[in-house]
């Protein structure tokens, strides 16, 4: 197969991508035009005559407008593109369009859970309300690790593992303060998370994060799928272990008495993240995870994007599409909320391209945000959430979490995530519990470098063997097989346990 | 037995505090007065005259000034106690003593590396750059572990285990803010911690915290103790956790070739703790620790205060015994920067005595500090350091950490502290690595309900059956055997690879 000189990121866009460097003359043939001038290698080529002032658009969104007229096959870039006014315009809803559900409808094996939810793995969850218990809970699930221990899960074939998941924190901080009550949340949304059979809650007792106002706040009660308990109470870290072994022992039956069933996709709940970027994250894996989740709205699924350190400039993006004003208000909130902590804190969110980006072909800020805001898709933000709010709504929703690639996560799994879809190009290693987590690389080399980590390699978007759209039908399979079980690559190697890293805000004393 | 009915806390007080309520006219032998009015159980009676004007002491310190006339056997508390000016002003060195050496030497059987510096503990260490690689160094560590793979170690009985430090930070934080070199100061600490014999660090490869970076600015170089990697550069997941497992391989024969050997007591470097602290912290353990370690800095070692939250509003209290107005100056920055912090972030730090603390028999806020302070003992304090920074003077010196145990101690050890003592009243089960751990409690009730977590009792003061210096004596002991290898109760339970939590200071983007 030839390899196309350049790379249509969408079907409703004015430019495509010089996969190499484009001499004029070349003729382009997919698009049936000519190349004007010289294009460097990632850098944008007009595929219409575009007269000045018109809208630009690269991922089907809007990148800018034409400063000057720009004809068929010139180089698009800081001469000739400009973003206006565009960034003091939030046109709330402007560009939501309805979405077109999907004439096939497509399903997973999943386990469907008293409360009619639906969960893509069954775990025993650890846990703790501090750090101060973190070893206790390590041990407990360490007690039924199957590489250890094999035989302590072998009449259980249907529990996938017990974990716990531990953090740093938990005291010495504001019981009043807005760091407690997103760690409550976070917590919270652990423990009723549908990929848990059960769970149990270990503290050591005089902690700020008293378990029973973890409870209270929650709405969570006591019961035979959830216990709680803490050191000081139980007498002291041996007998807090054999508690909580013989907790989970009586806790495995009723966990292995699940069976998966056929359901429907809309059941998925997708969390959106990026990690190690490179110059082709924005061209490949990105674009390709769009267009598996454009498929997953259609079948009525949810998927969240979320990193607002990285749309921070082109959140216009995202309120055009938004499906109300108070969506597209809500995330300007939370840009404000950013603003005004990083300023507290002499930090800086500038998300303008440096010159190094210029120099790679992305010429505003829109356009370098976009290349992150392409793993959501095309579709409408139907809902914005405060970071591991419970995620109720279906489409593509935003859950407001730092870039950072644990702690977003842990935000979107608290809020319910099922599937982590992650994109890669330095090569992450990233795997979580008790969601699986499935890693796109971005290019053919780290897909052979890193084998072990990657699930997909979107590099043969890059080498021309397979179109963006292709390859997001392709991966939209690899979703539900996942969802219905398969094992992602992270969960093969044990990831998830020391990934779990709620966000700290709180100032502790 | 028979209880004494009043408890002195150090030789040089004006007050004993009550045991149990004391009625006027008992005798109260020991000090040779006889009780004037009722004194509630924990408060504090005169032991002689005070006149109007004339400070007060308390663990030898001052904690107010007679505000009316005081005579032996009356109640001390808010209706004849103040701070008055006491608290503007710092009077730098003003109390600052010669310390008496002491007349008979101490030892302990420690390691002594190729540098001179000496080890209580002989580990590997494994570190990671950034929360990405944390999965890979635990399953580095794993191999080694003698309770899952006994064969691992076998041959190598001198060396006390690998052990795995990570945590939850290392990327998407200012390169040039003050939280990356906290946390490379924290890593480098450990980096080259006595207690290690030798250390691998583990990245994976785009993290903001490059390791290149971290060592560079530690003064560090890769060399045949040290070992660095990336998880990209060796290829993912699996490659690495086998080229870490080969190099301790090569690493095991040098650190199994120790021996211990008799070394002064000067080589101890003891981080001082409370946490889950009770109404009889700052009667029973902390004044017996401040005990030994008044021993400690005779025999020329060093002790670590910290938690600077909990001395705010009584700073004073150190900058009178500082050896130069210098060292108190910096105790003071250190105060105005937590002051900032705070006010930056909404946050407050008051530590004012409450109606609680106040009801419980403590009048000021010098004296509610003091409890905390105690830990310290009497002598001057000779240096004060920032979170991690290397500890190389001897003495009492103080380290400017938050309160919260697991992120206090982690800064004591960076800084070199190859012996962490805590105090606990309501039962803490901190442990650290590699640094060995010795846990206090405060009273018998708790040594008897969480024998598992506690290394000594010194509920024995309350019930008369010790005096603190007859159980600092005794303490001191003990911190000479465990620096000697004798195991403290949390290493025996395995704690220590997941109570490494440095301190967190950047926004997160
Ligand atoms: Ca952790
Ligand atoms: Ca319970
Ligand atoms: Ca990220
Ligand atoms: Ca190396
Ligand atoms: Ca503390």
């Amino acid at each position: 197969m030839n390899a196309p000189a350049a790379i249509r990121l969408h079907i409703n866009d004015d430019v495509v991508i010089a996969r190499n460097q484009l001499i004029s003359g070349t003729l382009i043939a997919q698009e049936s035009v000519t190349v004007q001038g010289l294009i460097p290698a990632g850098h944008k080529m007009a595929t219409r005559n575009i007269a000045e002032g018109e809208a630009v658009r690269r991922y089907g969104q809007i990148i800018g407008f034409a400063s000057r007229p720009i004809m068929a096959g010139q180089h698009v870039h800081v001469h000739n593109l400009s973003i206006g006014d565009f960034n003091r315009d939030y046109a709330y809803g402007k560009e939501s369009v309805d979405t077109v559900p999907a004439t096939e409808a497509a399903f997973f094996q999943g386990i469907v859970r008293g409360d009619g939810r639906v969960a893509t793995r069954n775990y025993i969850g650890i846990l703790t309300s501090v750090n101060c218990s973190a070893t206790v809970a390590r041990a407990i699930a360490d007690h039924f690790r199957r590489d250890i221990h094999p035989e302590a899960l072998a009449a259980y074939p249907n529990v996938d593992g017990v974990v716990a998941l531990t953090h740093g924190v938990g005291c010495a901080i504001d019981p009043q303060g807005e760091g407690l009550a997103v760690l409550q949340r976070t917590l919270g949304g652990y423990a009723c998370h549908a990929n848990f059979a059960s769970v149990l809650i270990i503290g050591l007792g005089c902690e700020t994060n008293q378990i029973s106002d973890l409870l209270a706040t929650q709405g969570l009660k006591e019961n035979v799928r959830l216990h709680t308990f803490t050191i000081q109470d139980t007498g002291g870290t041996v007998k807090t272990i054999q508690h909580g072994i013989d907790r989970i022992q009586e806790m495995l039956p009723a966990a292995n008495a699940v069976q998966r069933q056929t359901v429907s996709a809309s059941h998925l709940v997708v969390g959106l993240q990026c990690g190690g970027s490179d110059g082709y994250s924005g061209i490949s894996a990105n674009p390709v995870l769009g267009a598996a989740v454009d498929l997953l709205v259609r079948q009525g699924g949810t998927a969240i994007l979320s990193e607002t350190p990285e749309i921070y400039g082109a959140e216009h993006l995202l309120t055009r599409r938004a499906v109300t004003p108070a969506v597209g208000e809500k995330l300007v909130q939370r840009i404000r909320w950013w603003e005004d902590h990083c300023k507290r804190n002499g930090a800086s969110m500038d998300n303008n391209p440096s010159s190094g980006n210029k120099a790679g072909g992305l010429t505003t800020v829109l356009e370098k945000s976009l290349g992150g805001i392409a793993k959501g898709g095309s579709t409408n933000l139907v809902e914005v959430y405060e970071y591991a709010q419970p995620v109720r709504a279906q489409g593509l929703v935003f859950m407001d979490t730092p870039g950072y690639d644990p702690i977003s996560a842990t935000g979107q799994v608290a809020g319910g995530a099922n599937l982590i879809c992650f994109t890669t190009g330095r090569g992450s290693a990233y795997g979580c519990a008790p969601t699986p987590s499935l890693k796109l690389a971005t290019n053919t080399a780290l897909w052979q470098r890193q084998a072990d980590d990657m699930d997909i390699n979107c590099g043969d978007v890059l080498d021309g063997s397979a179109t963006i759209a292709e390859l997001g039908q392709r991966f939209f399979q690899m979703m539900l097989e996942t969802a219905s079980g398969r094992q992602s690559r992270s969960e093969l190697h044990g990831y998830g346990q020391n990934e779990f890293v709620p966000w700290q805000l709180s100032v502790i004393t």
